[in-house]
């Protein structure tokens, strides 16, 4: 499959060098064409891999990741273009993070909406799956960082969309993976950032992760 | 020990009981002095078990527990009255859930502030524990009832406090208790209400708990 990935940070990084790893081609997509660390990637990535802005990205995929900060993430999908998204799966993996007023950093919508909601309210013609966004990218990538049984969620609006996004994560190694229901659910995944924080700080160590226990 | 209930829900009645089963005498505080409720809990509770207002019921506790509905939280502490409770660990269970606009309830504070931190502030000789808020009430009292290893937490100002509260905790059979630190911790377990809630509405059934897996 051609992806494309938005955001050149830990999480675009870990999860363009993933989707390569397992088979697929990807393009990373910045504000600009010729981001640094676009260019630094794709050369250390391989053939499979390239670079671009959002909207080379965006037009690129048949699947697309929103690896941006939330703070900025709506700006990005403009850029990336809502004719290059169009009844596109985008995998909105960003958590609405606002780091200006010191930490720990709150979010900058939760409770009555969320991040996953207002990128589906802007392009009501793309398929949003939130996922992944409830642990650290390393965990993501490689749910074995983690020993044992623990959980990744996925919420949308589009079944086929959410099965679609399912199978990518079995590709990465995730075993149990629990479909929340429609993307409003994405307040209660954005929602455990504030106690993920705080575990992290417990832990000295982000590679942890959340498991439902029945 | 003595112990205060404020609340005759299902929250107060089970962990009173418990408290009771675990050896403590247990008065139940309502805001009227003869709470049906409260009178019919008592009666089948033995002479452990006694009812008053919630005045009466923090002055009778040595550990109060505040279990009424997050809404009413600060006016039923408020009647509870400062001077009852000060200097004593208030457990405060509540989440400040608000279902008057609908299903599903959203949080009346969270993000930048929370229940337990507003509590915290309007007494501040009270040392206050955020604990047991983030899994029905049949788990809290029971964490057997879930099988397998699952999570409690705890967060306060007041070190010793969360000492007394986890030794509590133990006594109803929890083994792992995680102490998120001060009470601002509590903006991360209320905030974990959306997704519990989702999840009770996937698995038709509130007999789950969080577990972090390392």
């Amino acid at each position: 499959m051609r992806i494309g990935i938005l955001g050149t940070g830990m999480v675009g990084t870990a999860l363009g060098s993933k989707l390569i790893q397992v088979g697929h081609e990807v393009k990373m997509g910045s504000r600009s064409a010729n981001n640094e660390k676009a260019v630094k990637w794709a050369k250390e990535s391989g053939p499979k891999a390239s670079y671009g802005t959002f909207a080379d990205a965006a037009a690129f995929g048949e699947m697309v990741f929103n690896c941006t900060a939330g703070t900025v993430s709506l700006a990005a999908l403009a850029a990336a273009g809502g004719n290059n998204l169009k009844g596109k799966v985008l995998v909105d993996v960003a958590n609405p993070l606002d780091f200006s007023k010191g930490m720990p950093p709150t979010l900058t919508v939760c409770n009555t909406d969320s991040l996953g909601e207002q990128i589906q309210r802007a392009f009501p013609n793309v398929r949003v799956v939130k996922a992944l966004n409830t642990m650290n990218c390393a965990v993501m990538v490689e749910p074995s960082v983690v020993p044992g049984e623990h959980d990744a969620f996925v919420c949308g609006n589009d079944r086929q969309a959410k099965d679609q996004v399912t199978e990518v994560l079995r590709s990465f190694g995730w075993k149990w993976i629990i479909d929340l229901g429609d993307i409003t659910a994405a307040r209660g995944t954005e929602m455990l950032l504030p106690i993920w924080l705080r575990l992290m700080g417990h832990y000295q160590s982000p590679n942890f992760n959340f498991k439902i226990v029945r």
